[in-house]
């Protein structure tokens, strides 16, 4: 492909429609971190594939502004064209709209296509262009004429999760969200998340990769709810399904239409954070700014906060990943001694195709990470479509994937060395797994931020003065995102409790550039542990089920809890997964997770 | 006094003024914690004597609004009056603009004295009396026609800090804030923080309690540099050494007129949320809004990174006051082994007198907490003029105190037990000792907040089901407040670095109600340890000199890492203050600081 005409092409249309910049955004109408090829415009423009970046052409400039995480993979995939890398996330970084009101003639346009475009990042560009008289110009789907190829969006079938697996009918959560939006003063919520949507309707498809979503909108009313999708996707008995629910369908074209049609005295809640900037204006321009709540959905919490049958649901997903880790582990050590070559690629393979083999498998969650050596230094690597590095026999590798199984979502990381391995890469391994534990084992009082917490993972590692650039935890979907709000652990404020039900990530890492790179990571759930005179406490419960390989670790570096922890979750490991394992494989995991001796 | 009489007088004030309601504040135009009596207008009106709270009265309603350390003590002082207490810092908690929206008609107004009010504040009621169309009258010093024996304000001489001590010279301050406030495209900075100014232009004086501050303002141009205060308070030396340095001084009163002589063209920094309503709208009557720059006063985080002398004097003055503390600790054993009896008042008495007795010693840097027992369980108790509880030979004492010196001031909290102590006073005290030991050795990146490392205190506690209601740490000034910002350690979330130089206080506690309370104190001083690839690195190291008694405690529940620290902070104790003591005294402190074994 050849990127640079297509930015000569893009500047013709500039001309033509009299706009000074043009910005290309990197996400969806859905505000989705996976996108169908359609969606991905970014990548069509620059040619430039990371999941962060968004585009900024000018007559005489094309840039790239993405995070640190992408440097590297920017460079390599921008090399040849004009593009110009701007880094975000940097000491005195510049985001492109400052760079825009820096670089703008006065009155300058600025051509969007406000269709892929959040509310609020449109208003903050807005904003930086005040100062120069600037102004957005929205145009839906600008690119449109020089991409003639453009393929359309996916029409997969549509599938109810039923009540065994979502615990609660859909009835019931529309009845919930009803009361919700009507404490707040509304009459209608429109949701644009495609998971939450996917929770509320109990729904499943497979539009995304990974992400087992379906493209759609949903409006709901104190009466009615619609599902806005592409007809195809949803055959007799789904539609049967849903309307029993009082869950309506319409094609997902005619959303705009059905707003329009809202009675004037509506009052909807939307969410501009992920709203795109579109429908957010039609909205605001039939109803007045005035009757929309542009809050965060209330959707986000109830989907994150798990129930009884969610958590069982999560249970058996581990259980079945657990074992898929385990033969993967089995079969790689196995291999290696026998002598094969193996890439890193012929490994994620194999652990993709031993978890397609499990019980209510469907898919993975999210492109594994598989990274021996120096590549596992990047947190976010990816040996893309190529075989990547040859495993050899030293040193650590580096392994961070997910499945998605009917039941819930996975995600774990795990370190293991394939020989001798440093004295570094001994400390490092260790010192992340001091980590690990320390928030595992965490006790706190209801209230509590994942930022207070995100301190108890690092302190061990800042001891040892080591850090690092990532951070500490995630929420989880129930058969839905790997990555989902509105908790994490992380240094920067987020006024978000920790609640019980929540499932969270758990992942410490260290990197050194150029040698090596540690991760351990398991998925932690809140739970209530007692009420006293001082509150209600909670705790973690570890969910995940793959035993932490001891041969690394240098025992000198644990406190004695710690390597009482560390025993106690290999003995569990191996308690819950070997009746499922070969006896060969159970010999070996025995093996695995035989006990550090107890200071 | 007859509280219920200047009730009915100021109602009859009220219906002069047209007035619905009137707000009486415990502040005073400098947004002072301590206050002169002149200023004390709510405990006037009200009898109520703690240092946080707001009067609201009505036609129908007198209200005090306080948080939850002061319910008790407001209910004894309320008693006999028609106040009615509203808690703050409680689940839904109604503060008093809230209130005065929820209970007033349509278009009342308000009455204040806008001279003892911030204008954030006044901001805040202005804003919830919005729905019902409700304004604010302000009247300064509105209570002087009823309070007809109201004290002047303090005259107490002005004198200079020393190069010394101050380790800095008033002359390069000022050189140093011009350029920041140039960067901020100011011409002028007008102070009103009494602390701010003392620490501005190195003076001090004794015009309020505790506090080593003259009342008075500044007002600083790029040229010029005014100190307005009441004239009898400067001598001819200090006004001479005051020119020298570009100081001018004017009187306090006179400040209102200097601001209408400011140039039409000038643009000021003034800090909204100290600055009191009245001077703030002058200013911007005078200037306009928009050449008002309301930020946080520059001043504020200038005073709190000490300067190496600073820091020098600082370990005089721990020096000094741990003599002083251990002498007292010793005296009050050896009287209690005697036989004698005495009472909380006694022994805050006797360390008072023992701490004036040291070099360089300037007075009580607070109204110290000397509790016995279940007294103890309340973290803000004061005996106040009586003698309080007699201490018997069982239990807790706890005692937090502190000084001014010339060149610093300390805080510190000990606890230590009388005679035989319980199983739970045992529990309590060593753990909450964990948690002051987390924090003084915590490690942490450049960066770092105090809410991070408010955790860090507070897990060892949470491990066993426990927690203290207060922040860990608060900043403290140099021969100033002992209480500064803009640093602290606490839960809630205040974007600050902890920076090299900062001193700030570790004082975990554990607080059972009609029982026992417990609480560590030491200071501590924010150092650099190294930079790495990781980045900066910064710990603390303990400035506080005073054993800990190691007699409460339970050692199995201690890490051996804790008892390392323990018995070597009290070795250095020891060390280091035993060259001070009588050989008794030294023998005595020898004893009790025998290190504990070291599993």
């Amino acid at each position: 492909m050849d990127i640079n005409k297509r930015v000569r092409q893009l500047r013709s249309l500039m001309q033509e429609y009299g706009w000074d910049a043009v910005v290309v955004s990197g996400t969806d109408p859905h505000n989705s971190e996976y996108l169908p090829e359609r969606w991905q415009q970014r990548k069509w423009i620059s040619g430039f594939t990371g999941s962060y970046g968004t585009v900024v052409i000018t007559d005489t400039h094309a840039g790239l502004w993405t995070d640190t995480r992408y440097f590297i993979q920017a460079r390599l995939e921008l090399e040849g064209t004009e593009f110009e890398i701007h880094p975000l996330r940097v000491p005195q970084a510049v985001d492109y709209p400052r760079w825009l009101a820096d670089n703008m003639p006065p009155g300058a346009v600025v051509g969007i296509d406000g269709g892929c475009m959040s509310f609020r990042e449109v208003q903050a560009l807005q904003e930086a262009l005040i100062p120069l008289h600037g102004s957005v110009d929205n145009k839906n789907d600008l690119l449109n004429t020089l991409w003639t190829d453009r393929p359309a969006l996916p029409v997969t079938p549509v599938f109810v999760l039923e009540k065994e697996y979502s615990g609660l009918d859909a009835k019931d959560k529309l009845e919930g969200l009803r009361e919700t939006i009507g404490r707040a003063g509304c009459t209608h919520i429109l949701l644009n998340g495609l998971d939450q949507i996917a929770w509320l309707f109990n729904i499943r498809s497979h539009d995304i990769p990974y992400n087992p979503v379906a493209i759609s909108y949903a409006l709901i009313g104190t009466e009615e709810a619609t599902f806005f999708t592409t007809p195809g996707k949803i055959n007799a008995d789904v539609k049967q399904a849903l309307n029993t629910r009082g869950i309506g369908t319409a094609p997902y074209a005619s959303l705009a239409q059905a707003l329009q049609e809202l009675p004037k005295d509506s009052v909807i809640m939307a969410d501009g954070n992920t709203l795109n900037y579109s429908t957010f204006t039609q909205l605001s321009a039939h109803l007045g700014l005035e009757n929309i709540r542009d809050i965060p959905s209330p959707v986000i919490l109830k989907k994150a906060i798990k129930n009884p049958i969610e958590i069982n649901g999560f249970r058996k997903a581990f259980l079945s990943d657990g074992i898929a880790m385990e033969r993967f582990f089995f079969w790689l050590e196995t291999e290696l001694e026998a002598g094969k070559t193996l890439t890193e690629q012929d490994a994620s393979k194999k652990l993709s195709w031993i978890r397609s083999l499990s019980e209510n498998a469907m898919g993975d969650s999210f492109q594994y990470i598989s990274a021996y050596g120096p590549n596992a230094a990047l947190p976010h690597y990816s040996h893309g479509t190529k075989a990547g590095s040859l495993l050899e026999k030293k040193g650590l590798y580096l392994i961070d994937s997910g499945g998605q199984y009917v039941s819930g979502t996975t995600d774990i990381t795990r370190t293991i060395p394939l020989g001798p391995v440093s004295q570094t890469e001994r400390e490092d391994y260790t010192i992340a797994l001091k980590g690990m534990v320390a928030l595992s084992t965490a006790v706190f009082l209801a209230g509590t931020k994942g930022t207070h917490l995100d301190m108890l993972a690092r302190e061990p590692l800042w001891k040892h003065f080591r850090n690092y650039g990532h951070g500490t935890g995630h929420g989880i979907g129930h058969f839905l995102c790997v990555h989902e709000g509105p908790q994490d652990i992380r240094m920067t404020w987020k006024d978000q409790d920790l609640l019980p039900g929540m499932l969270t990530s758990n992942e410490p890492g260290l990197y050194r550039e150029g040698s090596h790179g540690v991760r351990h990571e398991n998925i932690l759930l809140c739970n209530v542990l007692k009420e006293n005179e001082f509150g209600q406490w909670l705790g973690f419960e570890t969910m995940t089920l793959c035993h932490i390989d001891t041969s690394p670790l240098l025992p000198a570096l644990l406190d004695s809890s710690e390597i009482v922890w560390l025993n106690a979750y290999n003995r569990h490991v191996f308690d819950t997964l070997s009746p499922f394992l070969t006896f060969t494989e159970s010999a070996w995991l025995k093996q695995k997770t035989a006990p550090l001796p107890v200071p």
